[in-house]
């Protein structure tokens, strides 16, 4: 996959992943790029997250994302915070711009000093490594994920826009253990875009749940250097598929799962309140493991409902999953047996209607598998 | 276990559970108790939980308390509320006490209405099975349980309190898939009783975190006949200590659990944030992998502190494994076969300061390991 006109990237093994695999990469862009951003809620957030944050927050341009893999620089006190600073600043100067022009991003294990000459020697490496491709790039910033994770539009302009992520585990609204980096040449303006960024963050990557849990490392932004006029609308919509394909591939690439849950809920009182209900639904433990099991087990679906504290109306609540309506107000009768067998597919789709309102929403998550655990029991510190 | 005096219980086997074992079961008191309740805070909560609560808000006095396992009697439309309100009428005309007398719970599958043909069969039978023996009512209460849950405590009076727990799984904040029934011959003060008990639920089976999900049928109750004069402060501590005892019976027992979680939070800023941030610690999917593993990986402690969004001081926050200090407001130096070898136990504990306040609080949960997924996949509907 190639990067827009005027990005390029690269990518290299600084030895801090204990794997020996690239775990240090960059994109640059020529020109200086409007941007948007949204990171972990996390009070325990990294170094990286709360430096992007006061630099978006401070509206400066930017033209350079430095992301390690293999060291979450995270609880790792007011060094780490230094340590953070040093990287943007050696970047900036092997890059010959400015450490303000310079976002960065770090995920790995948690409270661990980063390895800072391994950091500096890599970083003084990258110039040999450059290339108009993003391939590179989306494998450098994996941790547990098994698959890369990149979606890609094309602007009846010609404008392009590239989109990669990470994350497979600690994947909970709010964000997650996750990067998701959009890179676009198509003009947009920066209001309209911030303005729309968090919306498009909460139906899209904020509406994934793996296993519940937030980590301190999220990070979701999009980069665009301008070159090109496009519409406005043009533009969001892109971005909103682009990181709604993304969410899904996060989603499905959870720590051990064999399926992706997709949760519709309609019906509800406001747009919130659906995809909090939505999240709940697709976060239950007991749920994934049914859906794991090819159990039509919806008992579990109300029992999430109500556990989410929203709206509700009893009377008119539906439930279907693969499409069979298992509840209408009461429970219905249904063939147990067919519906286990559609189970046994790579998605397993719920749709749930309130019976309240007219707002609806999506969110997408897992089963939960012996692998999940597997994983994170033998994930050494 | 014998029951206070005064009080007498009956179980059987009324086929609810496809098993065929115990699954309807009574407690009878000869004379009108005070008592206290916390119901489950689902929107979905189940007719006997809704019944109870009414009856609670009243003020009636009450003599018994009829429990079936194998079928929870939630979500199942208006039908299910007639059911519980007829096997309560039903217990009543049996025991020939009020129908408002009888308090009603169940627990088991979700969805699907109770068989009230063997419901009635059963509790026209219970009459022939009464004792004074407690261990048959706490037995058939159980349903994924391993091991029956109850706690005694004598009073310097000479009275008695002995309680009874089930749960397992769908165990979480606020109360679980879990029953909690404390029955005593203490004299009590109705309001006072009723003035501490949430507190007291707070600190016990709030306190337990299996999995996340919380269930439509969970309650705690106690009642007390009140024979005997007892002083109110020796009342309330046995109470709690009752209640502790359980609450870490069922942390203990949950799913597929291998050991006993316990998460102490001191130096927050009240109470209730110690709980939050005890409660999340306890309840990461990550954090419970790696104590399964016996990997101090802290690093998931700090991320489940992130993400309890309770006010923390990250320069003073300090964290121990096991009694070895890991974290005071950086990581420390410490031996990780060591503590990885001190895990290796069946109760896990893990202290942290907020480095906030005074206030103090204690959570417990269990590792989670393959044993829970198998569980739940296979859990059949």
């Amino acid at each position: 996959m190639q990067l827009p006109k005027g990005f390029k990237a690269a990518a290299l093994a600084a030895q801090i992943k204990p794997s020996g695999k690239p775990d240090l990469c960059v994109v640059v862009s020529e020109k200086p790029c409007v941007w948007a951003f949204a990171g972990t809620l996390s009070t325990a957030a990294a170094p990286s997250v709360t430096r992007n944050r006061d630099l978006y927050a401070s509206s400066v341009p930017v033209r350079a994302l430095l992301v390690n893999a293999g060291n979450a620089n995270a609880a790792t006190g007011r060094g780490g915070f230094a340590d953070n600073a040093e990287m943007a600043a050696r970047a900036a100067l092997e890059l010959e711009i400015k450490a303000t022009e310079v976002l960065t991003a770090s995920t790995g294990i948690i409270g661990h000093r980063l390895p800072m000459q391994k950091v500096h020697k890599g970083i003084a490496a990258l110039e040999g490594h450059f290339s108009t491709d993003f391939t590179a790039f989306s494998e450098a910033i994996m941790t547990t994920d098994l698959v890369p994770k990149r979606s890609e539009k094309v602007f009846s302009s010609g404008a392009r826009m590239v989109g990669c992520a990470k994350g497979s585990g600690m994947i909970h609204p709010n964000m997650a253990t996750m990067f998701a980096f959009v890179f676009s040449d198509a003009k947009v303006d920066e209001i309209l875009l911030r303005s729309h960024f968090q919306g498009i963050v909460n139906r899209t990557f904020n509406a994934v749940t793996v296993d519940g849990d937030t980590s301190t490392s999220d990070q979701a932004m999009v980069l665009s250097s301008g070159e090109i006029e496009t519409s406005a609308a043009e533009f969001l919509a892109a971005l909103e598929d682009v990181m709604r394909d993304l969410a899904k591939m996060i989603a499905r690439d959870g720590e051990g799962a064999s399926k992706l849950l997709t949760v519709h809920v309609t019906g509800a009182a406001s747009e919130s309140e659906a995809l909090e209900t939505a999240r709940t639904i697709a976060g239950s433990p007991l749920l994934k493991s049914a859906v794991y099991g090819n159990d039509p087990n919806w008992g579990r679906v109300i029992m999430a409902v109500g556990r989410s504290y929203t709206q509700v109306n009893y009377e008119l609540l539906e439930v279907s999953v693969q499409g069979v309506r298992v509840f209408k107000g009461a429970p219905l009768e249904y063939d147990a047996k067919i519906v286990s067998s559609a189970m046994k597919s790579d998605e397993v789709v719920f749709e749930v209607n309130l019976g309240v309102g007219q707002a609806r929403g999506t969110a997408w998550g897992c089963d939960l598998t012996e692998g999940y655990v597997k994983i994170n029991a033998e994930y050494t510190t």
